[in-house]
């Protein structure tokens, strides 16, 4: 990939996409009205409306940086999303792909032929391809590989050969190589020879004959020293390393630990297989959080904002179904005391109170345990300590606003004994969300499993099924 | 603040923790013992070891990166965590402090004296101190203030004068300065004499003589080009530069979509006034899907682990207080039809699963139009198709998922009405979840407000009276 320097439009990213909607709207007015009025006059006209609009339009997209047309592709309904995707120049078709969401991406793809994904993947490096590979069409695949050089292929092989989520399907291979033996002098020559540096070049990589790192060269202190010094008395001799198949999200926070901007990739012999760059690092660290907040709602995956509703039901029907499960399993437990409800009906209004606010305070405890999970500060170890915390905070939690809604019940249906039961479930059902809050995210944890996977369906179902038992269960026994 | 190159330790992270977690019980278990024994002979003894047990963890510790300490910190309770802050060299609280989160380092602050962090601030540049003063009791920021020279006072109050979330409080000042009408080799020359760069260095910045930004030369360029160039010729004329006043989350997506490692800040005249960095923009992606999590499940802000109880509590008892006020509502509708249920109990059982499957559904929808908000996908332009497709959605759950409970209410109370009045009341109350679900972010939104606040708590409120209404109100229709 060639490299631009990103410049800043004078307007706002926002202005611009305001600007290409506005284009696009006066482009499907004049289509609209070709199509109704079918005189050969006004067709001429029309016609030169129309293509003035998209050479208006397609002038636009020129001037901006592939990461704003990507997020205008991504801001755009599928329509409109494919009417810029064709006016974007076939040069810039990778770069604009590497850049959008697998969700959007899927959608471009399925609209281009397999000879024009062939000439966009043409351009990209070995560590792009791979990422691209597995959407792809097989053919598509094939062909691709056989017009690669044997190193490029054998790079791709590897990128695949590693999980998403491992250092080893990240890593790209643009490392500048040095040896330990010369002068700066000479690495400043050898730069000067090369023309053109990697993006994210902070360091260049010190490695011996058989292509193990013995050390990085920052370039601050390759600026900063005497040209005559040796590489060897100048570098690093332990730098932060990595091996292709460790954890990346691993990796993203030892690069936000330790500021790095790139780092190197080593083999089990030490041997230098490939580069870490913090740009990469940063879409993780957005993705993490990203899945985070969509595991908990019970989204499968990232689902594109005008993805078709069939899309949509299918991303989000599985923790319904398993939502529509518990919810049965809660009607149930008040199936258990239709007799008490039938003589007491208060309760069947104020059972709903006992589960709701047990709900929201268990996705409150749910939520901060699976956020401190994220950031390692939780182990299975602290399990006792925390649960001890948060049962002290649903203590308090459920005497006192158990106590309110206690008084409230009292004033609505005056009875003292009513007013008892309601405090003392509310407090049980928080101490119950409480132990559960803990509980699941610890459980799923040690089972290897993502902690915040439906973390908010389980929680749900446990203080409502929970909720109505303790609150029914105690109104059964002491009211009736 | 000095700079240590990062090292990589042997253990992972995780295995230092554990170690120090060690050697903190062993020490625990010799102090216990020298409590209950009080011989003069044991206390020698144990005292010897308990020597040994410290000075084997302070070892430990003087290994380790200082965003490594922090991030023990953070995962140690409070009594360990101050014992492990005792211990830490005293030169190196300060780069400790500016890695803990901010509830960590309140508890870490509470525990120095006033000459402690003193000490601690007199090691920070101007915009650490900015970070770190509105922590700091008063009169240490007064007496802090006497203690800098003219420049470095200038600037902490420029940083203090800006928003949080401005791009003015985030900026440094380490910018290294060039002419354009010098040669390449006059600024390597300049740089070799600097002895030290400022980190994150991977541009230098060209002004003229009033100080006025014209454009940043790249280092690798100034590495690649032949050293007899200009600085004007090899400069880019028009970098992406930023305004102190801009919102700094912007900023960090320009970051991210741009790959930039640093950019310069100008004020209206063009002036440089400082930079940013990436490392700063990384905290601060993190920081914002952070908040966006905890402000769903309504908490108020980022809570220490291991607070205490009554820190806890007070950080969510509004949201909870908000959720008794909706709970209170939603059992006031049951209480409208009170008499419907006397009359068929199953009312009762069944009304949760409407109003818990639409809280599930309405949770989802608004995760995804608060995520797509936040990557400034959607505006407010977009409601009415979102809704559509929102609307979509759950019409098509509503008639399946609601079919399915239809036929089990049926089977359950052998009652075709009871069945069909259950899978219309479920469709009803997702189609008003999913409303809801765009309508509640989109107006928070309009309202300059952040969308995410307490959505979850807002939407659970709205589809739980609404469902209860829709459920009791079509059954008391055409059932009873």
């Amino acid at each position: 990939m060639t490299e631009v320097e990103a410049k800043k439009p004078q307007e706002s990213l926002q202005d611009r996409l305001a600007q290409v909607v506005e284009l696009l709207q006066r482009h499907r007015l004049v289509e609209d009205l070709t199509h109704r009025q079918e005189g050969p006059h006004h067709d001429r006209v029309e016609g030169l409306v129309h293509r003035q609009n998209l050479t208006e339009l397609q002038r636009k997209l020129d001037d901006l940086h592939s990461a704003d047309v990507a997020y205008i592709l991504e801001a755009l309904p599928l329509e409109d999303r494919l009417t810029i995707w064709q006016l974007v120049k076939a040069d810039r078709d990778g770069d604009i792909l590497l850049e959008v969401s697998d969700a959007v991406r899927e959608t471009l793809l399925a609209d281009m032929e397999d000879h024009e994904i062939l000439a966009a993947a043409k351009e990209m490096d070995a560590d792009e391809l791979a990422d691209l590979a597995s959407e792809l069409p097989r053919d598509v695949v094939h062909e691709l590989m056989e017009t690669l050089d044997a190193q490029q292929r054998e790079r791709v092989r590897s990128a695949l050969s590693y999980e998403e989520e491992q250092v080893g399907a990240l890593m790209d291979f643009e490392m500048v190589t040095i040896r330990e033996d010369v002068s700066l002098e000479v690495v400043l020559r050898y730069l000067r020879r090369l023309k053109e540096l990697p993006g994210h070049t902070d360091k260049l990589f010190v490695v011996d004959y058989d292509g193990v790192l013995k050390g990085v060269l920052s370039i601050k202190r390759l600026l900063v020293n005497d040209p005559e010094k040796q590489v060897a008395e100048v570098m690093a001799n332990d730098p932060v390393s990595f091996h292709p198949d460790e954890d990346a999200y691993d990796a993203a926070q030892a690069f936000e630990r330790y500021d790095l901007i790139s780092a190197p990739v080593v083999d089990k012999n030490g041997k230098l297989i490939g580069r870490l760059t913090i740009d990469e690092m940063v879409d993780l660290i957005r993705e993490e959080s990203e899945s985070e907040v969509l595991n908990m709602a019970g989204l499968r995956e990232e689902e594109d904002i005008f993805a078709s509703v069939w899309k949509s039901v299918r991303n989000r029907w599985a923790w319904l179904a398993v939502n529509l499960i518990t919810a049965f399993m809660a009607s149930r437990v008040i199936g258990l005391f239709e007799g008490s409800i039938e003589k007491l009906v208060a309760l069947a209004a104020l059972m709903p109170i006992v589960a709701g606010i047990g709900g929201n305070s268990g996705n409150q405890t749910i939520t901060m345990i699976v956020r401190a999970m994220a950031l390692d500060q939780v182990s299975t170890g602290n399990t006792s300590r925390l649960i001890r915390k948060e049962l002290g905070v649903a203590l308090i939690n459920g005497l006192v606003w158990g106590g309110v809604i206690g008084v409230v019940a009292y004033g609505l249906y005056d009875s003292w004994s009513l007013g008892v039961v309601m405090t003392a479930a509310m407090t049980l059902n928080l101490l119950l969300a409480a132990l559960m809050g803990v509980l699941i995210p610890m459980t799923l944890m040690r089972m290897g499993r993502d902690p915040a996977m439906g973390a908010s369906v389980m929680i749900t179902a446990v203080t409502d099924s929970g909720g109505f038992f303790i609150f029914l269960g105690l109104a059964s026994l002491f009211l009736l």
